[in-house]
């Protein structure tokens, strides 16, 4: 007989529960125990499915993450950037924002939180936003060799930081749009 | 008598400390105790000085601060922006950005804190910047109504949080100025 797997089901509710606690309590003081407590699982069973506390997380990160961006296709860069805000709303940005302000010194202090993140997370979405570049580069929208290119990612993702340190609120689906059209395609001078 | 008033020296070896702990255990857990402690001081000395946790913290982070960008007038934004970089060497931007993983939690669950650095960090950093950014308007290099304009804090600083957790780094001055130069200066269109 084969191994026992998870359903679907059972798998989205044992992430949700990582996700929640993630938010409650941050990524060092989350402990594989209360996972199991919340959802009635065993310890064995998690360790089975995922091995290590690190690779839990990132799976439940990218289990929560939205379609790739790669998956919008509108025949324009800025239609393509607008649909990527929409597919989010203002209430999973909230509860993003409050994911990301738990990791971001648990991945300076985690190599293996880091590592697994950069394989199921990082990696995917980078590649999945080259793919929209290059669309664009395609259509002649944007000149192949601007220098901005590399920094797509680090204007889309920054911002979600600024906003909180400098402001102390999580970005608005309106300020993300405004701050694209500001700034993100005028650096790619995108025509 | 007038009341007994810190030299300082004495004033920098406080701030030293408490900045030293926040990097060390971050805000949640530094105690006025440790700071009274790593620094042979009385609790009522810090507290008759800095009222409170919040106000000494912000105190020590505006201690540490760079010149304001506007003390640098190069006659040109590039130089500018270029001359603030050149301000801070790379072992202060590794530690300015254990201070800022530190802070992105704790600012978002204590309001207090929050207050306490809008007014003494990122109320007057906002509005060096803004000068820095009006000169170049008056020279003629960028737009009155250029739209990047209220982006400028947030292009600046959430790339410092971007190249942490996309690429587990502090940047470099290198890449902080490739940065300016592919990505700050063309959003602005300063020519």
């Amino acid at each position: 007989m084969s191994r026992s797997r998870l359903t679907p089901e059972r798998e989205a509710e044992l992430f949700e529960a990582v996700l929640e606690l993630l938010r409650e309590v941050g990524y060092d003081s989350l402990t594989m125990d209360a996972v199991a407590a919340r959802t009635r699982s065993s310890k064995a069973t998690l360790y089975r499915q995922w091995h290590s506390k690190p690779e839990l997380v990132a799976t439940a990160l990218q289990y929560d993450g939205v379609p790739g961006a790669d998956a919008i296709d509108t025949g324009s860069l800025r239609g393509d950037f607008h649909g990527m805000l929409s597919q989010t709303d203002e209430c999973q940005m909230e509860k993003d924002s409050a994911l990301l302000r738990s990791l971001v010194h648990a991945v300076h202090t985690n190599p293996d939180l880091y590592d697994a993140l950069r394989t199921k997370v990082i990696a995917p979405e980078e590649a999945a936003l080259r793919t929209v570049i290059d669309r664009a580069v395609e259509r002649g929208e944007i000149s192949v060799d601007n220098p901005a290119r590399e920094f797509v990612p680090h204007m889309l993702f920054g911002v979600f930081f600024a906003v909180q340190m400098i402001e102390d609120r999580v970005p608005t689906m309106d300020f993300m749009k405004r701050y694209v059209d500001a700034v993100v395609l005028p650096a790619l001078e995108a025509r």
